[in-house]
Order: C-alpha cells, then structure tokens, then sequence
C-alpha cells in the first residue's frame, strides 16, 4: 500500500493503481495482533491504519480483496488472479510490485489439528483468540520464543491462562540478543509467569479426535496443553517470484537492487519478501521487519513514478515489550560478529536511566558491541523497564548507519535533562568501558 | 572533578592531584537546583554525585573546599591561593586545569536587595528555598525564560506560589527554540499558571529597606513581587584565565585545542568556561552545558596523563523537563541558520508518540531543519509530553554528528514497536515532508 500510495501521489490520474490481496485486509497492522489476542486490541478494525475507502475513494486506487494472483508471467508483463467467488482473470501491468511478505514456517502435519494456529495474519488473530475464549482454554504451549512467541506468550499470560513456551535454542531472541541479555528476558517472563522451556526442539505435535494434546521434545519429553501456536519462525514468501524466474539471493528472499527493482526491469519487490543490503557487513540479508518494508514501498512508487531513489539497507535494528520490558537490539549481536570479520569487543553495563536525584528511574542493561581492529560501533542491545532502552539501542543504531566508533559515541553531544538520563548517559559509559579495550588509540571520529 | 579523577586513574600515585574549590560542594549538579526549590530534591546532598570522600580517600585526590585561586602565575607554574580563614597560600603545578564554570550575567546594583537571588551554586538554591519558606512569600518574578528561569518558575509554582516570569525576547528559550515551538511550551506554562510577561527587557529592580518591590521594564511597566530571581543569562567565568594571560576566544570563553589545552601548554581549562568546535558549523561555540564539560574533564585528563585524547565539539544539544513537557533541541535554529551561511528549510509536523491500537500516545511537536544546498541535517526541536521527544532530538544529533542528510533520516533503520513508535516514526515523517523540498535530488547517504 505504501507502494501504491506513492504512485498515486506523484502520477494521480497518469497512474492507474490497482491492488491484488489475498486475504480480507489492506495496510494493516501485523505487529498488533498479539495485543489483539490479549485484548488490549479490542476490534480486528483497529488493527488497520486506514478504512479501504482511504485508498479507494481518496487516493483513487483500485482494491481487490480476497483476490488471488496465482501466476505472474513476466513476459507478457501480466498477470493471473483468482478471486474469491473461483472466477480467474488476467491484468496487463507496466510495473509490478511484489509485496508478498513472509509466512510462517511450520510442519503442515502440525496444523491438522483444530488447536493448533499460526499467527501471521488478522485472520489468525482472530481465530486464536475466539478458540481461547469460547473452549475455555487453561493452558497454552507456544513453539518459538522469537518476536511472536514472546509477545503472544505475554499476551495470553494476560488473559489469565497458564503458557508454557518451548524455545529449540537455550536462549530466548536469539536471533536478536546475545545469551546475557537475554537471560534478562528469561528472568522477567518467569517472574511473570511463563514458563520456559529452552533449548529443545519441538518434534511432534501429538493428539486424537482432531485435536492436539501434547508436543514432543527431542529427547521425548512432552509438553501438554489445550491450544498450540507454532511461532517457531517467518520465511519469505517467495512461490510466485520464483515460479517468474525472478532471482531470489542468497538469503532465499527476492533479489532486488537498491532501488527496489527485482531482476525484471518490470517488476519491483519490496518488504518481508525481499532481501536488502546489511549496511555494517556489507553483505545481504533478509529482515523482515515493517519499517524497512514501508520505506521499500516508498522507493519503489517514487521509482516507478519516475523519481530516481534508493533504499540503502538495513543496521539490523528491532524492538518489542514483552513482561514489562522494552528489548531493543540493532547491528550484529557479539556471538555473530566473527563470523563477518569482525574481533568483536562489547561493554555490558546495568545503570539506572536517569538521574539519581530524580529517583534515579528503572535500570537499564545495556550492551555495546565493537570491532576491535577498528573501533566501529557494530552493535547493541538494550533491556529495560524504561522505555529509553529502545531510544538508546535506536541512538547506536543512527551511529553505526553513520559508520562511528566508540569515540564518536563517548563524544557524540547527546543532550541531558536528570529527569530523562544521568549526565554520564549509559551510553557514554558504555563507551568508556569499551575505550579500555582501545588503549593508546588514535581515534578519528565522523564529527 | 572528571579530570582529576581521569588522571588518578591513569597515573595512580605517580600524580598528585589537588584540587581547589571556591565553595564549599565538589562535583555537584547544578542543573537540579531547580528541584531542590521547589522541594522535589529535599536535602542538598542529593545534589552530589559522590560524598568528598570518593575522591579522597578512594580516588585519593587532595580536595580544598572554601579555597580561592586568585591568581596564576604561568611563567613560574604555580597558582596563589586564600582559604576561608583568609590564610593564603601557593601551590606549583605540572599542569593546571581550569574549571572555573559560568556565572550569572546580572547588574550589580540588582544584588543589594536581600530578596534578589541569582541560582548558580548550591548555596544560592538553599537560600532561595529558606527564604520563600521562611518569609512567606506569596509571589515570586523570574527575570529571564532560559533554562534556568523556566525550572525554578515551574518549581517555584510547585511550591504554590504565584510566578510571573520577565523575558526581554518574544518568546522563551529562544537559544534553542524557533519561536513556533516556543509557543506551545507557553501555551503550556500558562496553562500551568505561570504567567509571562515577553518582549519586555528588565531594566532595573525598584525597592526600599533592603528589599526589592517591583522590576521595572523597558516602557514603564513594572512588575511587583516578593521575591525576584534573576536568571537573565551567563557568562563564562574567565577572570582568572585572562588575568592569567591565556588567550580568549572569540566567543568570549576560554580558548583551546581539541585536547582541551589552553594557550599555555601546561594550562588546560574545561567545562562552561570554555568554547569549543561547532561540529556544524566548523566555527566555535560556548555551549556551557554538563555532559561536553564531563567529557572535556575526561579529555583533558586523559592528555594530562600522557594519553591522546580529542573532543570533537559539540552539535548544540540540550534539554529539559518543565510544565510537563520534555523539550529538547539539538543543532541550529531555522532562525539562526541562514547566519552560518545554510539555506534552511523546515518541517513541523505533530504527531502521536505511539502506534493508534497502543493509544497513540501523546502528541509530539516535530520540527527538523535541513540546508537546501546540502540536504543536510542541521537541526531538530522537539516538545511532548512524551519522553520520547528527548530522544528523537537525539537522534537527530547522532545523525548530525555524523553529517547525514534528509535521505538518511528517511532511510534509517529505527527499530519500531507499537509501544514505543508508530510504523512510521514522526521522525521519518519529518523526513518525508523535508524531501517534497528536495524533489529530483540525487542523495547521497551515510550508510
């Protein structure tokens, strides 16, 4: 949609937009469905940014709901689509913009069962949350202690269920935090009351009569529930891409150039399909998160319109609440710097958020990663009750984009009020921790 | 008190460090004074970072309380000293460091009154609080809506007393804020019942028996009240340095290097008393603020101990809390940037802090400033209710650090979670509206 839109904006009645949607919704909120099923989100409705009407009537583009594109044929520049009632058609297009996201990437035997869901759509939410509701659900088994996992878990935790998540890896968030921080994570969730069960894999879902009972650890342990929701990861939905000919990476997403192009010089892609450019190793990767993806639309409808723009690529940043905590992490965590070259050298502080004379605020676990060959900031991890553990982690993310070392965030002239942060910020003590381990270094810094 | 205890840290007992203090309180934070008037702080000691004896018996640094430098001989090393008992000495030095901060810019004649007070020292807080409680005071007048004068009227008005506030220019803060986000921040003081009285210069304070009655303004008018503090500006405290013979600079601060020395290679000087490099403008600047003059102490020490440190200046950030709101500002004004030789061109935006199915959270007023020229970032204002606005002021000081432009704030990769952003941050919205000014540009970025 934010491809569409921008189209729209810069050709208007030039452009003819036309929108192919498998699914009931456009321009909507995939990262609120865990609040949905926790009802903090009350209606589905709240979950879209804009009614329909927003992009029919005012922007003038055109909506096909519960349509289908099951062929694109590259070629001819056309495609085919099915929509709900079975009827097929074909669309002549100048520009295509895939923007066929990512999908849950589950056994198809474990979804056989009535109780077991995945969650990657408004549909899904709302399936969860009636089945929890309407069978009187006591205890919940969720696969995956990633994004979804976390926040699904602590969302039916508030619904006052019992959650048991089972996590393949010995840490939660893997992905994103390092083993100490997210250990962090761990303590809160069981405070909370989640229970973990970490480091086993999820082999089997077991149950009679249509419905799942139990899942199966390597091992052979088993973990007993009412309902299951398998979030044991996303992958790029890349069928139709592929079936084009169009090249998918490296990474098993959709190539595309820096300015959005695929390999057809027809066709753009953009967001959770696509790979993009890893600013700090230069290398590609696949992030999926919804910034990138909104400002991948953005470039490809400035682009398609004639204006000249690029995305340039991602610092690996993400965020989520989850117990009571804001988790943030940008750039590579210190396990997996190695592993692109780097001799990574981190400071791990716990300080409190603001001054002492304000109370001091709630603490803060901070985490900052940098090359030792070459004082480069390349990563950070935050966690804290304090909502400035994802402005903070945010502040490295905007100096690694800008290529910085430790000096420049020692020196970097953040401001300071002592009822938002202590005049030695975490932040510069991090850096100060870090400057130990450059001793008797010539810094240069980007100022 | 950063310098000092840098070198003790680097050099252990191969330095003896002394140091000298006029008044009676050592590494103390002045920019809480403010709520200890208005009893957010209750005792004094809340205002220290660390008990004396941190630095004398930990850090083993010999402290002087009560003791004036009153002149430094440079040719010979050494500096004269008088105690509070009036007992005068000399000390000889290696290397000296001046620290010697600001101090109010207030007429003199304004002083003789008992119930004039001017908010630079721990003392001045402790008399100001004892006298508006002792005697009762009922009305308070604040000449001067920097930062100084807005904290001690938003925590005077705490307290319960009536606070009318003297400003000589259109609008408060104007250092920092454009006059459009100057604006909301009076809306919202007044709104809190402080009254301000702008555009009007004091030009003298009117008394009899000891005690001031009224400030007259430029016109006519006065103002009456019981008390009157006086906070119209400061100025770098430098008489020592420049009786000393060290070379000013064209700010009117002490001048130095990046390694923080002075014209006298066994002379460095740090903090408010200081000017440094204006990272934006290449120029120099005084931009006596806590956390640069902490780093220039960290510097400075570090040289002073045979190290090789650098500051790099500063990108004029600061903030702080009153009536409710953070307001945080970081670069040039719009107003003030067409002087350094920009074109500026701005966007306001007002936004909601959060996701819409989170709230929304409170709104935030935006405004980022660019060089048409460039697309470089040069500055950004920011005021909520919302924490959040001190941090994305920041961030934009990290970008400008780096010397991104447009593009980059655009592109950046901010994390996002609905909790603490919507899906397209107001930073990035800023952005989106700067670029409409920059249509067909070919960007260069960061990253």
């Amino acid at each position: 949609m934010s491809a569409a839109s921008r189209v729209k904006r810069l050709l208007r009645d030039r452009a003819e937009v036309v929108v192919f949607e498998k699914n009931g919704w456009v321009s909507f909120a995939l990262c609120g469905t865990p609040y949905y099923i926790g009802c903090r989100v009350r209606r589905l409705e709240e979950l879209t940014y804009y009614p329909v009407e927003e992009f029919t009537r005012k922007r003038g583009i055109r909506i096909n709901l519960y349509t289908e594109v099951v062929e694109i044929e590259p070629g001819e520049r056309r495609l085919r689509y099915r929509a709900a009632d079975g009827s097929t058609g074909v669309y002549e297009y100048d520009y295509l913009v895939l923007a066929t996201g990512a999908k849950p990437r589950v056994p198809r035997e474990w979804l056989v069962f009535e109780n077991v869901f995945t969650l990657h759509s408004l549909e899904e939410a709302d399936r969860i949350r009636s089945y929890i509701v309407s069978n009187n659900v006591r205890r919940v088994a969720v696969i995956g202690a990633g994004y979804t996992g976390l926040e699904v878990a602590e969302n039916i935790r508030e619904l006052g269920r019992e959650v048991v998540v089972v996590h393949s890896r010995e840490h939660v968030l893997n992905k994103v935090l390092d083993p100490d921080m997210a250990s962090i994570v761990e303590e809160k969730a069981r405070e909370k009351g989640v229970e973990l069960v970490l480091g086993k894999r999820a082999e089997a879902i077991e149950g009679d009569e249509g419905r799942a009972r139990r899942v199966v650890l390597r091992g052979g342990d088993v973990v007993e529930a009412d309902a299951f929701i398998a979030a044991p990861g996303i992958e790029p939905n890349v069928s139709l891409a592929s079936r084009a000919g169009l090249r998918i990476g490296e990474t098993g997403a959709i190539w595309t150039d820096e300015r959005m192009r695929t390999s057809d010089e027809h066709i753009y892609a953009v967001g959770d399909a696509v790979e993009t450019r890893d600013v700090i190793t230069g290398g590609r990767v696949w992030w999926p998160f919804a910034p990138a993806g909104n400002k991948q639309g953005y470039v490809a409808g400035t682009n398609i319109a004639g204006g000249d723009a690029v995305f340039p690529g991602v610092v690996r940043s993400s965020a989520l609440g989850a117990f009571g905590l804001y988790i943030a992490s940008t750039g590579l965590r210190e396990e997996d710097a190695a592993r692109y070259g780097f001799r990574p050298v981190a400071a791990y502080l716990r300080a409190r958020t603001r001054s002492h004379y304000f109370g001091g605020g709630p603490e803060i676990h901070l985490k900052v990663v940098a090359d030792e060959e070459t004082g480069r900031l390349i990563g950070a991890q935050a966690v804290s009750e304090d909502s400035s553990a994802f402005w903070r982690a945010n502040m490295v993310a905007a100096l690694i984009w800008g290529k910085a070392t430790v000096w420049d965030l020692f020196s970097l002239d953040q401001s300071y009020w002592p009822g938002a942060n202590p005049v030695w910020d975490p932040l510069t003590v991090a850096a100060r921790l870090l400057l130990r381990r450059f001793r008797g270094r010539k810094w240069v810094t980007l100022s």
